[in-house]
């Protein structure tokens, strides 16, 4: 064993405590679009008074506040900002997920209100449909003129919605579409817009044409006239919700619901009068995953307002922690601060250090989405593989997202107090508000699995025609090496240890604070892991076990790799953020947070490190060690870490809390 | 390295699966007080219309509905069974707490006021009055005519109620006490009934006599006359809350408010009429904790009521994993049941083997104090060290209880995806209701140092005399092999080795699936532990630092410690309760169940066991694939284990989910 070099860094020599830049540290963290969130925070504060309409008001008054508060925004061009200038939009999608992301800091009923209409709605239209629809419905809609919904879910269907009940039958002798609820469990159902304002609906539904089914396809379908529901179709308020009660979710029933066959969002493919169907893609499975892919961004904007809602959680449990003291510990005559407990700064810290990574991941997956989407190319031309890593990295940044927000709102809640479990101190609303995020726009668990397919598939050009079953095969008929070879983590592996002391012993010998080792270790997990489930796979199957049944047996494996992968992607792009900083204070702070994060990622999982000879067991606990450390140099930086995202205290409210 | 033999579990050749028979289940669970039980059942039955009524009432109505009920409940006898039978109770400790725990399975606003109402208010009155006081308000309060609160927390002292700012002076002149909120922060708050039911309030009070402080003391102040304030005192409402918002919790400020000089309830400590201050116990600490370890009960009651919070959350989620399918897995024509995929299985059947731990551990813990509370002795009398380790076990299981009531409603919630998010389904009200249970009634980080220090003082006779420092001293001023020596694992540790083979090896050569192994197991960590905080603690008195500084920094292994503690009790709860089964399929599924238990807990820590050489990679990995095997066994018996929880069915709601 060689030694472990790691020390801990409690009090050094030569450590200075950074100062922190507020100012400087806030105008990084908002990048390009500093001016873009500034007029949302401008115009949550002006709307403030909705975080105590949403406890006051009637369902029903909530439900028309909310729904006045986004008309009113759109006319700030706040919520129209990616779609084209054309239709009054403002036409840049980068500017419109970061004003998505900043509402997150206010009433999350807003936020998804605003996510239904002009992300889900309006991106349906705006991606799937063409000119005759964007000419229709986009100025109208981005104004909140026309108030639309989203109908994908069924009862029976939300995460396999290739399996969807709904159908639209082509009526040749009308040139219309026939579209009609089969079973019970195919009704839409949990549909944002609804229960109340939504006047039309993108309907998914399977088309039929001349008897043949050609798969899921996107339809505009009316669903309220003068307020009352169209012919044939039936309405149902999904009732009362653990949260997002302002928010109007419910059901639609239809029953031979007759549309034209313009109506059919027409970009991928068509059907013509005499009902021919058409499409520029002849895979019906790629089709349909090409068509999905358009809608990334929807993940992307709930990714991204899962990490804020943490932010508002940590900004009111850090300041609480400054302000209040319990027990007498160092002192006879003064009771001690919390956060100057060691548990304390154990766990609200390494959430401070996951919220800046999952900023930063955010912000490259933000970047990237806006740069693939506002290429000039035409659709499909581009490189078909950038697009599956966004839509990878989208569900994957999604997941850890939200997870972490559910997460980080519980422990600031219970570090609160019973305080905290007062609604005026936020945390009621914040829990409430975000517990679906880690379901909706896709299940975790499921986008997970996703990701895992991506890599495991190395995104291959089929890859939209494996379903599981596929993925199992794919990958069976594949060597273990091959897999991994094909893997983009297994090139970044070999290349980083090169830059690392001690050969084959880097994980001896390099320092704990060295980005590298850390980036190293992150690596190799993800690469281990994915080799380890391809190898699984391939046991089961030559054991003669059911495709399905190995699948399932190795599913928690899948979830841990995908996880990994995610982890890694977080980790370079704080390592990348930090390492393009200048030298000075607020370098200092944001490795210390880096740190922080990465050491705590690998604590986290320092069983799997060890089962799997990457850590020995005295630096293992030399890695606990500098935790303790860190926590103890970010503890005098901790309010200006929070203070520097910048939520407007009037959208913490909390008045004894953080005061 | 000895051999590894441990084997996967699964289709093993001797292995048949065994019958669940529910009713025979059931009656194991419930136990002694089965007839108790089954009566809250019933009642739940009778008012399970407040379910709904809970979302739809405004918060006034749905306080009173809340009151009406518990009156009536009360008329039954349901809520009274801890009380003497002279004043109209049951007489029986045991046959209380089994009502309350099952009163979980309901709404919780009408668990969380009965608490209030019988547990807190009542077990004062109860515990620290003497005759007068039980003649005055024993028959009124039970019988719901008197309603009454419990006033000892302050905006600024939850934790630490030593440092409470009430004072108590007292008048000799007049033979009153004054009672006075002396400062901003030392205003009663969060206390449930206050903001509109309660007429009497017992105050925890610093206790004043002759300019002297005695330190705190709890009287009974009237706080209403016919709905109004009584003078001098104040009254406010906490306003709306995350959840139970059928208790008007709220805040009261008493300026100079006289109640005569009887108001003190003062089974252990009294003034004379002259003012000259009286106790049987010497040691204002001891007289103080010995005050508080009296109301141990109401530590018990949440940690069972949160357990059975969690039943109903797994009972909704097993029901639905067993109907709904998602994805084609195993089969082109039928998609998968949910709990056929095996990370399904991982998320939900450790915790359903959870649960049936900690309710084993509760009932040994609810069983331990109607033994030691019904016991003729006079109070004080009894063995200090037993009441020790009952307060110390009562806290530990309320910590875990409450927690796994959090992680697995969580869970549940998000394994039944958006259809989760519907209040209709129970999950929001289950959520919301239970989040402060890891809070009240002592908040769970503040009782686990409370359980580690008793672990390391070995309940010493002087452990009441201890704040934070004193322990630090207490355990410096050992040796740590005779902090260690003095616990009681110590003994079983040492014992257990004989039973399994292999010697020293005892952790590579004995069985997997053998209860003797699997409590070593967690013997030698809580062991370990110990020694390990006892060890830094000595280290950072040592190197001369302050010894507040010097336990914050160690405080997570405190936790840790502490928990390893528990989680080992909890663990020889189950294992005492399988190991007294006559043969059978019963036995077998219980210990199905158990193994589960000891290995998703050794599995979930097995970090900490490789970093001590206690667990070989090899046999980490065995015990992850042993885990996978287990619950692909337990998978058909999953709905038997959670119907025999007998949760009625108009508890669990969710029409669309349980159908």
């Amino acid at each position: 064993m060689a030694t472990d070099t790691a020390a801990p860094s409690a009090p050094e020599p030569g450590y200075v405590r950074p100062e922190v830049d507020v100012p400087a540290l806030k105008a990084l963290l908002d990048g390009r679009y500093a001016e873009v969130r500034d007029l949302v925070r401008t115009n949550l504060v002006d709307y403030a008074s909705i975080l105590e309409e949403a406890e006051e008001l009637s369902v029903d008054d909530y439900r028309e506040r909310v729904r006045e508060i986004l008309v009113e925004m759109a006319a700030t061009g706040q919520t129209g900002m990616g779609f084209p200038e054309e239709y009054g939009g403002g036409g840049d999608l980068g500017a419109s997920i970061a004003a998505f992301e900043t509402l997150a800091y206010g009433d999350l009923s807003v936020l998804v209100k605003a996510g239904v209409q002009f992300g889900l709605f309006g991106g349906a239209i705006l991606q799937l449909g063409t000119e005759r629809h964007h000419e229709a419905y986009l100025s109208d809609l981005i104004a909140g003129r026309l108030m639309g919904c989203f109908a994908m879910t069924e009862t029976g269907h939300g995460s396999n919605v290739q399996a969807l009940g709904t159908v639209a039958t082509y009526d040749a002798s009308t040139q219309e579409f026939v579209v009609t609820t089969t079973r019970e469990d195919a009704v839409k159902d949990y549909i944002g817009n609804a229960a109340k304002h939504a006047d039309v609906a993108v309907v998914f539904a399977q088309l039929e044409v001349g008897g043949e089914s050609q798969g899921v396809h996107a339809f505009v379908v009316p669903i309220r006239d003068g307020g009352e529901p169209c012919p044939g179709v039936h309405l149902e308020d999904d009732g009362r919700k653990m949260g997002l009660n302002g928010v109007d979710n419910g059901r639609i029933r239809f029953e031979g619901v007759r549309v034209p066959r313009t109506a059919l969002l027409n970009r991928f493919a068509d059907v013509t009068p005499e009902g021919v169907y058409e499409s520029s893609i002849e895979n019906p499975n790629r089709r349909f995953f090409t068509m999905l892919g358009t809608l990334v961004q929807g993940r992307v904007c709930v990714g991204g307002g899962g990490i804020n809602a943490a932010k508002v959680a940590l900004a009111i449990a850090t300041r609480y922690a400054v302000r209040r003291r319990q027990f007498e510990a160092t002192s006879k005559d003064q009771e001690e601060l919390l956060l100057d407990y060691g548990l304390h700064q154990r766990r609200l810290l390494p959430l401070i250090a996951r919220t800046y990574a999952l900023h930063f991941a955010q912000e490259a997956v933000a970047l990237q989405l806006h740069d693939i989407f506002s290429g000039t190319q035409a659709p499909g031309e581009e490189d078909d593989q950038r697009r599956r890593e966004l839509e990878s990295r989208a569900a994957g940044t999604k997941a850890l997202g939200t997870w972490h927000a559910t997460r980080t709102i519980q422990e600031c809640r219970e570090a609160c107090g019973g305080a905290g479990y007062l609604s005026v101190n936020r945390f009621a609303a914040l829990k409430a508000d975000t517990d679906v995020f880690t379901t909706f726009e896709g299940d975790n668990h499921v986008l997970m699995q996703l990701v895992a397919k991506g890599l495991l598939t190395d995104y291959a050009s089929d890859f939209e025609d494996l379903d599981q079953l596929g993925t199992v095969r794919f990958v069976t008929g594949l060597a273990v090496e091959t897999v991994i070879e094909k893997t983009s983590v297994h090139k970044l592996l070999e290349r980083v240890r090169d830059l690392l002391p001690g050969g084959d012993e880097w994980d001896q010998e390099a320092g704990l604070l060295d980005p590298d080792y850390q980036l190293a270790m992150l690596r190799f997990r993800e690469e281990h892991m994915l080799g380890g489930v391809a190898r699984r796979l391939k046991r089961g199957i030559d054991q003669g076990m059911n495709p399905g049944a190995v699948f399932s047996r190795v599913q928690d494996h899948v979830i841990a790799a995908a996880n990994a992968h995610v982890e890694r992607l977080v980790l370079e792009a704080f390592v990348a953020k930090t390492r393009e900083l200048d030298d000075g204070d607020l370098k200092v702070a944001l490795n210390l947070l880096c740190d922080l994060f990465a050491l705590s990622t690998i604590e986290a999982d320092r069983a799997w490190f060890m089962e799997h000879g990457r850590l020995t067991v005295p630096r293992s606990k030399a890695i606990s060690r500098e935790i303790g450390g860190l926590c103890r140099k970010i503890r005098p930086l901790a309010v200006d870490l929070v203070d520097a995202w910048a939520v407007p205290p009037e959208m913490l409210r909390s008045p004894d809390l953080v005061g």
